[in-house]
């Protein structure tokens, strides 16, 4: 089995080593192809107006000057080239992606592009509820079982499977739960105004949002009780109940 | 009624122009605040790595150095203030979002920020299936209507519209469809290799892909046939199939 690697963090993340390790645990063949800096928050964007170069470190050891997703397609139709990875992993990365989060996390993304290609894919991601150090331990001490899990299971190709892992020891996880994504009602985005050295103002992004007490059976429950969540996404978006809606209210007239 | 434009191709971009003519037909009181740059591909990106800036063009006009979603954060959040708008058009794009495009589009992008900071969002895009100009009589001659109506029907507050005007005169439109997001099965992406004048060796994307013949319903059939399209999307990428699979699979080891 040949195994891709990439994430959002970029080539040089500490969460690659712990993917790297659950990568080599279920295969010989693991090759790396990530972003050449850091990615977070790039959502599925692919560089259309920039070149895109390519870094080699070694013989299955690569980066690229983008995104997740460009990183991926660089990966499968190039780097590789007739060595197309039978299965793509993402991650890990430095922070849950949970709720909306996954609709602009660059680490799900990279699952999607693979996907898109064919590719089956797989998102880890680790908790850091708290300020602390994230526990590289716990992804390092699950994800190769919860991987095997999932190949064993099978899903569609038009899927991918966001795996999160709690925010807590390897021996302190209570278990594994399929979820699905869940909605956080208690966050929200603001830009703060700053001054530079030159007198200019600019802004920077923080969030508000304590954590809130989510449903049973959603993404986050799982991972604030503790458990490992597994969560299936795909990209067909269309809301069905508005779909029915708005054809009664608009294709009479 | 206070409304909010933006789009993903930049401040200057020629289906700004066309957006701005539907919203003033719709209300006295237009803001734009779009990308400083080209964002075509941007997704759901939003700028954390790096300071965000804007810049002033008139009382209610302003770009900002970043992603369609940073446009609309900073436009509802810092620019706008207290004047929260009551909704938000992002477009015209200069190109379909149809299909699986809709899930890398900035257009959209901007759409689903706009709505994730609960302002009822509608992105407008237009065809251009053939390599000649864009036809932005079409989406000015029907726009604010097609606006109007879907304003009058409401759309749930976790839903936004994606609007796609077919490539063909104001009078060949074929009517109006309300349709599901189509998936584009004969399409491929690929990096191109090129060398630059330094030798040094740079990649740049295509695609190959072919008109499919796509379903009755969806939106890739609508828009081929002269139609305008009318697609609700939403967020929750829940895989149900998948969540009862994994479950069974899962769950009882």
């Amino acid at each position: 089995m040949r195994i891709l690697c990439s994430n959002d963090d970029g080539v040089h993340a500490r969460g690659l080593e712990s993917l790297e390790k659950i990568a080599r645990a279920l295969s010989d063949d693991v090759w790396v192809v990530a972003p050449q800096e850091e990615q977070s928050g790039a959502a599925r964007a692919l560089t259309l107006a920039h070149p895109l170069r390519f870094r080699q470190y070694d013989e299955r050891r690569f980066s690229v000057s983008g995104t997740p997703s460009d990183a991926v397609v660089m990966g499968v139709t190039r780097i590789m080239g007739d060595k197309k990875p039978d299965l793509i992993l993402s991650g890990v990365n430095n922070g849950q992606n949970l709720a909306e989060d996954v609709t602009v996390s660059g680490t799900i993304a990279a699952a999607f592009q693979g996907m898109s290609l064919g590719v089956p894919s797989i998102a880890l991601s680790l908790s850091r509820l708290e300020r602390h150090n994230a526990r590289w331990e716990t992804p390092e001490a699950h994800g190769a079982q919860i991987v095997r899990d999932l190949l064993k299971a099978g899903w569609p190709s038009d899927v991918v499977v966001n795996v999160n892992f709690p925010d807590c020891a390897p021996d302190d996880v209570a278990g594994v739960e399929v979820t699905r994504q869940g909605h956080r009602d208690a966050f929200q985005l603001f830009a703060e105004e700053r001054q530079d050295l030159r007198g200019g103002t600019y802004y920077w992004y923080g969030h508000t949002g304590a954590r809130s007490n989510p449903p049973e059976g959603t993404d986050l429950r799982a991972v604030y009780d503790g458990k490992i969540s597994i969560t299936p996404l795909h990209l067909a978006l269309t809301h069905e109940d508005s779909f029915a809606s708005l054809t009664k209210a608009l294709m009479k007239s």
